[in-house]
């Protein structure tokens, strides 16, 4: 079991047989864990988003954010919130984020690619104990450097998987879930102290940290399916 | 104060106007600090020696492994005391290691450049301590990804230096403190669990462990001036 603190250490890794599961929490995995839990059919997941009339004649919504900022002109900024209401819509999404995006696109040739976050974990541990694959998490990071969340819910995730997984842990494993012991009984206080939840409460975003951190509301798996995340057996 | 885990990752920073501490505590930090507490006039780390000869005719000792074992011809490996012994022929060294010289080539555009360990630790806190400078660890790590021994090192160092710094964190920083204070009761058991001390251990090298995981017992601060790492006020 190994964990990866930002995409652009993937290539030090191999991924062709690995399970990899991406972890974005502040905030694109768990808008996409929201998205596809409230019905959205499909979200492709795009480094940046060219031809917005070619999506949106094809039936896509845009959503997306940079520097934390929804795109003007999108449909969906990065509350994951929102990704859940937009399920009623039973249309897909084309979705860019900052480091979100970018954690999917360079894991896409594992054996297979699972969206994870807190909101999911315990559905994403069930999943992944069926046959325990070689596991990566790839945290999503802040423009190359790791970041907190993401490694708490790395953390979170391997700590839940246990001995039952019966697998090798890592250096990058053990610091994880290390980190994830010493914070677990204040996470929250720890997440809202880190760089990206003081960008979050700056931006008014403090209700999108709170829902982040929920744990395992929703039974919802998404995986990657050609170039879209769908759930699971959809 | 701020912390990178692998070389790879350090184009994520800017070093210019930054003190870097380059740690690769199994074993080529921990060499190099000896070597300089031994009286080893500098030592001139290198990604590959090539023209042996060259480097002999100008009185240099080789030095350097590949995959944990000395190079064949070459008058030292990479076990720290006998950097330290090599002090008494007052012979600058050359010296080539798996991970430990990558990390002093992609930091030698920082503003300065120490070599740190557990062995000088206090030594370098103290010297931060007079200027406070904006200060980036970059561990050496593991073929690029993160070792634990490493970053204990680094959370020991930030540790240390505390709020007496007064700098902010980055979460790279964070993820190290508080793998440090987790394991800091009992570091010698925890780097004998990491991959490298496994590794050390297969390889009947135990000593070294112990050797390099002993805290500040050298006054000695390494610095890089051009080429070479020489003693601060040498």
């Amino acid at each position: 079991m190994d964990v990866c603190f930002s995409p652009e250490m993937v290539t030090a890794h191999s991924l062709k047989h690995k399970t990899v599961v991406v972890a974005d929490i502040l905030r694109a995995s768990s808008s996409i864990t929201s998205g596809i839990q409230g019905g959205v059919p499909a979200i492709r997941p795009v480094e940046h988003i060219h031809r917005r009339h070619y999506w949106q004649d094809r039936g896509y919504l845009l959503g997306g954010e940079r520097g934390g900022v929804m795109v003007d002109g999108f449909d969906l900024g990065n509350a994951p919130l929102d990704y859940l209401k937009a399920g009623a819509k039973k249309q897909k999404i084309i979705m860019t984020t900052t480091n979100g995006t970018r954690a999917i696109q360079v894991s896409k040739h594992a054996g297979q690619l699972l969206v994870g976050s807190f909101l999911n974990l315990e559905a994403i541990a069930e999943y992944l104990l069926k046959d325990r694959p070689p596991l990566l998490v790839v945290c999503s990071g802040w423009k190359g450097t790791p970041s907190l969340e993401d490694s708490l819910f790395a953390g979170a995730l391997l700590d839940r998987l246990g001995t039952e997984y019966d697998a090798p842990l890592s250096d990058g494993a053990r610091l994880a879930i290390t980190n994830y012991r010493y914070h677990k009984e204040h996470l929250s206080q720890t997440v809202r102290n880190s760089s990206h939840g003081q960008r979050l409460l700056g931006m008014q975003r403090e209700e999108d940290i709170e829902y982040c951190l929920q744990q395992s509301i929703y039974p919802v798996v998404p995986i990657l399916k050609g170039e879209e995340i769908v759930a699971l057996g959809s």
